[in-house]
């Protein structure tokens, strides 16, 4: 019977994979088990964040030292760059090991890899579907049947570069926008509706190219994707709570209207027993084994009614403010900032806000 | 009878005083009791933050339309730029008014100008006496002669450009740093150093000008001091209570001890009868007039264990990061986010955290 | 008879108009026959750039100090944000004197105030019909009939913010785009085409508005566009040659095929008396009274087969990196860097390059 | 006899080693004889620059491919983060080959590594001291021992991180700035001033702690240091002169006394044939096999008497504008964007300008 494991590690560099190496050796994460990483590097979480693919390098040449490089290569690496504010730099290691873990239904997890998507398609609803295939195949992957099951789908997506736009114009294929940075969002954006159609949350038939990354009424509360140069494909992970898997882990979800939306996160907590008034005691902080949350600055350039400036500051990207900002109202909450926020959450929650995914440990 | 009116007052730019305007013409404030405005602006709150001087530009030319020049000269104008993340630009307008307020002890309002800051003096103990000596004479401003009374000093002092680099060489002068950046630190420290000798939170003889920016296990848990290119010396405004003013207005003060230490805030609002287990309702938001705040960037990289990354950051300071940050979890704890939150604590509570100042109106 | 004369002045800040002050004191400038004041000042030049603002109000305060208010408003104030790399912050008071001045023909100047532009004509053929209109009516008012006798046109055009966005949106118009950033290329962009249209270099009807800030084939070479949050209308000053003015300065203008292309520059300064084999010399320099350029990175992404980076980098706008590129390379030319380059060229020039103005002092 | 061989070779991005890759496989490099990589890196080049670590990863695993680790690990790798304006990414590599390459007295080329610096000697005579000793090591092993032989160094030096800051605390040392970002400054200064020392320019004794990263008037005319968080000590490269060995490559070089001093660079291509009176011409360009030029800000805040911004703009490091506005003026004279400009020069070249090396062939 499967056991879903979760181990997060803190990072002191965006290649710094020493902890994982360390609990490998110790036994603690079997390698063969890891499904996934996600990873928070101190980059800009833009065009141009190196950091995330010197994790992606340094991840890939510690699994190949474990792992045949096939193997390793199944492991999907999800890294997020950005860690404004107080949010710490840290590895999310996703393991699936077997045996009898007793609470049930417990933690499942499962993933798929997309093909290489044509330049073009980015952005548009060729993306979104591509994606909806590939959360439908995480899914199998993970034995769930039920969408109802699922709390949260993070995937990594996609971005345009300079150079991908002049291939694509060698081709005499049109991309969908020749703003590097806002590519980013409208990959993001697709994505994200992929999820809500394999979750059926929309369904396909309603989602047209002019409103992806622009019809804000369309989202998902369980989606979350990053888009990063140092991929052309999708790699998907879904998370869930399924009876065929058992072990002490737990997922819930909420979905915040807003930045500062934390009551319905502090429900989710106290939905799997960390209840809390206020910010969460050390005891229960140590059962919080994940935070996951998406952050964006809300388009109409207000936060319940007053105006912010994310979206005017040509010095910093509004992604940047709103990892910072919303990671702190989490952090607030919660008592840490070892937390995952990954900027730019269009169609992931309402415009603004975003959804936020909770595991906890339920043993003793 | 002194009567305290506190406006929080939003603003649509650095220069959009439109809103101060229509409540003198709505006569609800009048200007010849204007004895500060504080103001959140939405420049990056370092040295080339111009939309501080177009703020204070914009205040001048406004209460001179409405009084003597001399008079409104006397005007505290203290521009705090960086309005990171969801934090809303706004103005708020301290006035002191004539007449029998009620409830008492109530808030109490003083204010004082130093002399103009001969530049090889930033960052020293000569500022750090000056400081205090403004503090001193904005107590007596106040009518409060108890420094427990007083719960928050706003101070703004200025910052070293090149230009004043230059200008202090040639008299044979030497200053403290050649980076301006790190001027605008000094520059806070000492004037916080000064706010803590004034209240006699450190004997002035235990300070030498190595301390300054450098021991921070010396801090004030009332002071809050902004620098600006503007000004060339130090705007003081004290903020206490006091049983010679009258009003429903009441302010109370926590010390954060780092950037998410939210509970000793909720303990200060609950002191002034907002108490909530979780985000503040509707109703007692209302009720708060304003929440001031400072914050900065432990300076050993760490929060609460784990390690952030605003000091190795080159991209963005590290006071953009903790302004957006630490107004997030205090935006999370009452619930919007026209906040006063200030970048640069050093010496203003525990590296790390900061002094809060929460303003509530008791009526009904 | 018309004399054209034009003073370089440096400021020390984006308000220290203290140097057209004393000119004025001096009796070297007169107001009454100020036309306009380009400015580069040193803010971003971004959708934040509060230092124009700053400006655009120190020179108000100004000219209102010496004229009637409605004379002082006649004044364009063309402020152009970004003195990147050495870029020397300045301005350039353009004055209409009358006398015989001897030489001729010689410098001419126009100016021209379009209405406020309703925000959804932003980037769209509404807005380049309405500045050539503003080009032709600026013509007139130099006196120059024939468009081959314009050497340069500088456009101040209005941009986007959230909050103009939110207002178009209130009144059921859409804009052209939902990017403030982008709408400043776009305002950029459909203004050039209007001087192109005015000057006869583009047919009106070749231009649909898919084409504006995408087809770059289509450009003026005499084009020179600005835009800035401080105004909604278009500021238009052409600069030109006229038998009908007189005066010891001349015009004359060089396109830059890309970023580095200087020697269509030497060539035109030679052609005004200032040919030099390598930089210009002291003398030489004397007699450069002023040097406007525009600068941008190429949306190829290269630069004489190169690859630049200037599109990729998320940290800092590519019109940041262009000016301060191209200002190093023609200040490599003419021996300082007190010179007018101004961001994003869109449809000005080549794409990757940009017209170039000399004024020379032909006197001795 | 050796012969020195130089190849310069675009990236497509900081982990792009495929044209070196296609060199190795085409007999062009003979990785057995490489002894240094210089690289231009896309990222900010100041503490959080990870484009660096990424390149140095994928360089070390494409020699690792090709060489046995231990003679890998003696490849210089000297990563300049920060293509800024139009500057290129690209790779110089430095060989040497063994033969009768006709021509001498020809490019000689020599190397070496220091030990680790303990974090408290950083900015300080310890660490000019144990880079003096280093470049003489580079000297014999080029089998040079006229310092007047050698034109250029270039040195890789380490700085200073939150964590290493800690780390040299913990051991009860006192580092020289707890600035990460200032820390770069003092560890390229101290490294210049070891160059100096080295070639004979100053004095050993002339030099104390608190001139390093302070007194101007000290500095070297053939020093070139860049820092990076990727390394603890420094890898060293001298180049000069020799009639030990031969080739068609010879080197040469200038000091530029300011930012757009491009005259004395000028010249130095004339002595090496490449004499032209404006930009050089496409056969010309074609016989400069690489440029290598350092940039910074001139400290006073002025150049040539007209005030520039970079020291005051806190959004923008100061080293991204210099090295951006030094290449345009570069890129303006020799007619190209690839060349390799680093930034920070202090002791390198009077304050504001800096060294300029031209290694060019004279084959045909």
């Amino acid at each position: 019977m499967p056991i879903a494991r979760v181990h997060r590690i803190s990072a002191s560099a965006p290649n710094d994979v020493s902890g994982i190496e360390t609990a490998i050796a110790a036994g603690r994460i079997d390698p063969t088990g890891v499904v996934a990483v996600l990873g928070k590097t101190e980059g800009n979480g833009l065009v141009n964040d190196f950091s995330r693919g010197l994790a992606t390098t340094a991840l890939t040449l510690l699994f190949e030292r474990h792992l045949p490089k096939a193997d390793a290569a199944q492991i999907c690496l999800v890294m997020s760059g950005g860690t404004e504010g107080g949010m710490a730099p840290h590895w999310i290691v996703f393991e699936r090991g077997e045996g009898e873990g007793g609470a049930s239904p417990s933690l499942a997890i499962g993933r798929a890899h997309t093909p290489a998507l044509p330049f073009e398609h980015l952005g548009r609803v060729a993306e979104v579907e591509q994606v909806a295939a590939g959360v439908r195949a995480a899914m199998r992957d993970a034995g769930i049947s039920d969408p109802a099951d699922i709390h949260f789908v993070q995937i990594k997506c996609p971005l345009l570069t300079a150079q991908r736009i002049a291939e694509a114009d060698a081709r005499g294929a049109s991309v969908a926008t020749r703003d590097t940075l806002k590519s980013m969002g409208l990959s993001r954006a697709a994505s994200a509706l992929g999820v809500a159609v394999a979750l059926g949350e929309i369904a396909r038939e309603k989602i047209t190219d002019a409103q992806v990354g622009a019809d804000w009424s369309l989202w998902s509360g369980r989606a979350s994707t990053s888009s990063g140069i140092e991929l052309v494909n999708h790699e998907i992970v879904v998370l869930g709570m399924s009876k065929s898997w058992s072990g002490p882990l737990a997922i819930n979800h909420a979905v915040m209207a807003d930045g500062i939306d934390i009551e319905p996160v502090r429900a989710a907590l106290a939905r799997l027993g960390l209840g809390a008034s206020g910010q969460l005691d050390v005891a229960q902080r140590g059962k919080l084994v994940a935070l996951l949350s998406k952050a964006e600055a809300s388009h109409d350039g207000l936060l319940r009614g007053h105006r912010h400036t994310m979206l005017d500051d040509s010095d910093i990207a509004s992604t940047r403010h709103a990892r910072g900002f919303v990671c702190g109202a989490l952090a607030g909450l919660v008592g840490h900032a070892e937390i995952y926020v990954s900027g730019g959450a269009e169609h992931q929650g309402p415009d603004g806000g975003g959804p936020v995914a909770v595991i906890v440990d339920r043993s003793n």
